[in-house]
């Protein structure tokens, strides 16, 4: 039996290992590899949707709901995706070495900085396959080793998806150990994953609230936590009243089931009149159930009363909660109090409340007469994101290349001491 | 008797509460009280050195070293450096609100990022006084509440400074809740600081490596390390021999106690005879004692014979160990395994091999013919600096007050909705 500890400490020192090689590596050879990862799968298709194949029969036999299911699931479509992003990643400017706010000093010595590779990144995540070169492709780019752990549903796809990410490094000179897949579906390879803080500089794990909140806990390096999003739109009583219908509208219906979908709709108690019964009238068409506070259920006879819980429900569902405020200070006091630190949007045309909101509103994005739904990698011109983060600390808010590298300080002087 | 679990956690409510106005100050209001402070302190000058009295008397009938003394004492220099100190602070621009990238999307959005602060930091340190003044500016400027836990011994010169501090946040207008000092010498009151996740942001602990290890092993949440220095500086064969013993002389002996000092020197083989019998001449005139490889101690007689231990210790004395190296990458491979991640430095004129060092080489700060002492925020122009961060996550090397912000992203439209 294969010892679970030995293994994965194998696995985090030849991370360690490849990760000083793929830092030092050049842009070309990171590109190539890249290029020729989408071209093995496209070339492989076959044999990834027989290993997917199996995948998909296990899971169907081991009752696995539909919804998991449509996730595990690779076609031809979704592998020309996978292909499609890894190109799309070779096409974006290499952020490694790449040098800022170099000055001279007093001294005579020339300071700036120069962006560098984390190291070592563990990715962590469920049923999803495509996760797994999208994962590889980003820290293969921003020239950090990955160990990917991916679902027990997913191993076989994986397992194929990963021979094709080893075809692309070998064909660019690059160590096959900068892109690990976990070979084992033991749960304690997680554990062990966690635990190696010499070897692994950061932990990204992907999937629900659960998984998350497991692996910060018991992670002894830091993690960059993408946890729920329960998302604001205020419309302020200066809101132009066309926009704030549009913007309301689209945050809560454009898509259900994103993080950065409205969950709680906030109008200032003055222009409420104005804007509830149509947004309302809208929001019925669509099959989207109101629950309101008492003020809005006497405007809206079909809300229904909110409970406490509505607040900080993050519904991912035609479900919105609605809550009539006085003034900016009361919506920002429940953002403060009910929100996640994810996304939130003021509607006004009055300048002071939109410096106010964009100032003083604590989020990793606060959006002024724009719907939520905008807060991603692509719209934000990252080019790809390998999450979004809400904690504060190092990345914050989608996270693409540049949240997978730091900044060491370089000096540049010509014999230069210190007096 | 004070019960220290509800004291603690009343400390970080009002902390988190604090922050929040702090977040939205100007920079005037935060100039005004760090002014105010710096003059507060000046002013009670007398009342300090009492207390500061009180703390040397206990210290010494509790027999603590006279180093430890020394860094616990206050005089009137020490004091009005505390004010300087704050006063430059307040001259530094604040980094709260500054917006970056701001571009336009496709989508007709602007996306950019906004400065903004951490919310609370935690700080716990040792004896010296002077850190509740200099931890609490920098905090205040850059828009964070402070929980100051001060070492026992400065108890009550510790309860001085921070009544110098509450008038001159009194007198901006600021709460008093911005910057509090943990009034009980309590130790549980730093485990339980610690596991305030809701309320505390980050910690940072500064003193020896005991106790930032320990910290960092119980906090729940991001703590900004400053370990120690093992520091090398590798002559290069092809490094200018005048330039190699000037530097390699400065970042051993212009001060020994630094974590930024040289520690190890490795030089390159075919140099080593012509600039180590010149060096040795000049450390043997400082006392400085020299450790080498056998090959060293053929060329220099005065030699010690290293041991295993020599290549990761760190002196902060007047001893040196010395290894020669067959070429840059003997000397890579030895800062990889033996260094601190903290400064190295490359003395060299090929071109090829400073650009090889500066990319390859993984510390937070990385210098070509320049000596390691210049790691420090001073040096680099950041104005002040609350550590020296050997992490790669967040901030990096010197941290001074952007290294206590986190950017947010803004977006501005003018009812842009997603397609």
């Amino acid at each position: 039996m294969l010892d679970i500890k030995e293994y994965m400490y194998d696995v985090g020192q030849r991370a360690r290992q490849a990760g000083r090689t793929l830092a030092a590596a050049g842009t070309a050879a990171k590109d190539q590899a890249l290029l020729a990862i989408a071209d093995a799968l496209q070339a492989d298709e076959k044999v990834l949707l027989e290993a997917n194949g199996i995948d998909m029969q296990r899971g169907q036999e081991n009752g696995l709901d539909a919804a998991l299911l449509d996730r595990l699931a690779l076609d031809e479509g979704r592998i020309s995706a996978m292909a499609e992003g890894l190109r799309q990643i070779a096409a974006l400017p290499d952020p490694v070495g790449e040098i800022a706010q170099l000055v001279n000093r007093p001294s005579g010595i020339q300071v700036g900085k120069m962006r560098v590779p984390l190291g070592v990144v563990g990715i962590i995540y469920e049923s999803r396959p495509n996760v797994t070169a999208d994962a590889a492709g980003l820290c293969l780019k921003s020239g950090n080793a990955t160990i990917l752990r991916g679902g027990s549903e997913a191993i076989e796809s994986n397992q194929a998806i990963a021979r094709c990410i080893h075809a692309g490094l070998a064909q660019a000179g690059l160590p096959a150990d900068a892109v690990q897949i976990v070979a084992t579906t033991d749960r304690t390879a997680v554990t062990e994953l966690v635990r190696l803080k010499g070897f692994v500089d950061i932990i990204i794990p992907r999937g629900g609230p659960g998984l998350i909140e497991a692996v910060a806990d018991a992670a002894l390096m830091p993690v960059l936590k993408h946890l729920h999003g329960v998302c604001h739109v205020y419309i302020d009583s200066e809101a132009d009243i066309k926009k704030a219908i549009a913007v309301a509208f689209n945050a809560k219906t454009q898509r259900y089931g994103t993080c950065n979908t409205m969950e709680t709709l906030l109008v200032a108690r003055d222009i409420a009149a104005q804007v509830l019964p149509e947004l309302a009238h809208r929001y019925a068409e669509k099959g989207v159930e109101l629950r309101g506070c008492a003020e809005t259920c006497q405007l809206l006879p079909a809300c229904l009363l909110a409970s406490e819980e509505d607040w900080s429900a993050e519904y991912l569902a035609p479900i919105l909660a609605i809550r009539l405020v006085s003034n900016i200070d009361e919506a920002m006091e429940h953002i403060h109090r009910y929100g996640s630190d994810h996304t939130e949007s003021i509607i006004s045309e009055n300048q002071q409340h939109c410096r106010r909101f964009l100032r003083e509103v604590d989020a990793s994005s606060v959006m002024i007469n724009a719907s939520t739904r905008f807060a991603d990698g692509f719209e934000y011109g990252l080019g790809a994101e390998i999450g979004i983060s809400t904690d504060k600390i190092h990345a914050r808010g989608p996270v693409g290349l540049e949240g997978l590298t730091s900044q060491k300080y370089i000096v540049i002087g010509d014999g230069h001491i210190r007096n």
